[in-house]
């Protein structure tokens, strides 16, 4: 299955800061109360807004979800997508570029990753398997250069497929536990996972 | 902080089913729509039971939500504590039996566990501050053997604390992804799990 993402996003700005102000407010009006939990009428409230100004952006409440979802799902992708090519042809190179772009977006947009990973169940039929498309994606970026370290014995990994997963939810869970506040920055805990990745694939040298 | 834990419920039964059943139900309803999604009429309709029978066991829908957060997170720390203490003093297999034990109950109790990761900011205040104290003495049970095997060098792992939340979140992670019909069994996954784990701190022996 192709899946359209649009690499020109990362850098793109949102020309109506209308829509992109009411995105931020329903982000964190579902990270309070979920998306079944959250009305249009709370949306707009919070943004102090009419109902009808929401509207005019957004079709409905799960059109809104769509946006938030797949958007940073394809931002992720582009992010891994250029630090892995960035890392050239190296197993090793690449595993480390991807989880520490993986980990840092997930440090600096948290509740976006955490919408992400808790109300796939909320999407229209044809939104959740687009979504499904893209973490398929994400997840053979990983996949990739671990199964071809493991096959070439530059890892020493007798399960690359749990590895990948096990590499991948870690890399997911930060956006959950990590407190801007708590000290470390986004690159050392970066830095740290990718350590632990590597050690994990059974890497013994320097990426 | 004292945490009570009560060890004999992994062995105990419900002695009433009518609460035990609207549990499960109740469960259904928040995997299916999330917590705020769900009114106790939802549970009473999947339950083909009147509201009043559902608030005879229960005197609020956040109560249900404690019931299921709290007592799926206690057998955690029972199951946990057990394996650990049956794998005598050794650092890594006290580990190995950790993990093992923790992807085992994930692998097994997928509704209860996806709530856990996702429904705690929905809980009431007392019962949010009870579900973090139950969660520190999860961490404990796998920051100690990280640690002290990283002290005393059979580890190789320069990132203990960063080890402690990777391994707990790929280990809680499964719960979102594991397929009770995917081929493999919760007892292979758990030796591979353990197998990762112990890759990760740097221990290169048999645990």
């Amino acid at each position: 299955m192709t899946v359209a993402v649009r690499p020109e996003r990362l850098a793109a700005d949102d020309s109506s800061t209308g829509r992109a102000a009411l995105l931020k407010v329903a982000l964190d009006c579902f990270v309070d109360k979920g998306f079944h939990g959250t009305s249009m009428r709370d949306i707009a409230q919070r943004a102090n807004a009419s109902i009808a100004a929401i509207y005019y952006y957004f079709p409905s409440k799960v059109d809104i979800l769509r946006h938030i979802m797949i958007d940073v799902t394809q931002d992720l992708i582009v992010a891994l997508e250029r630090a892995r090519d960035a890392a050239g042809p190296d197993a090793a190179k690449q595993l480390a570029a991807v989880v520490k772009a993986h980990v840092r977006l997930h440090t600096m947009r948290q509740g976006e990753s955490f919408i992400g990973n808790t109300e796939l169940r909320s999407l229209a039929p044809a939104d959740h398997d687009h979504m499904i498309a893209l973490r398929d994606r994400v997840a053979e970026i990983f996949r990739t250069p671990i199964q071809s370290g493991a096959k070439r014995g530059i890892f020493r990994c007798a399960f690359p497929h749990e590895a990948t997963l096990a590499i991948l939810t870690m890399c997911t869970a930060v956006a959950g536990w990590y407190r801007q506040d708590g000290g470390e920055t986004p690159e050392t805990l970066a830095d740290r996972f990718a350590a632990l990745a590597l050690a994990m694939v059974g890497f013994s040298g320097a990426a």
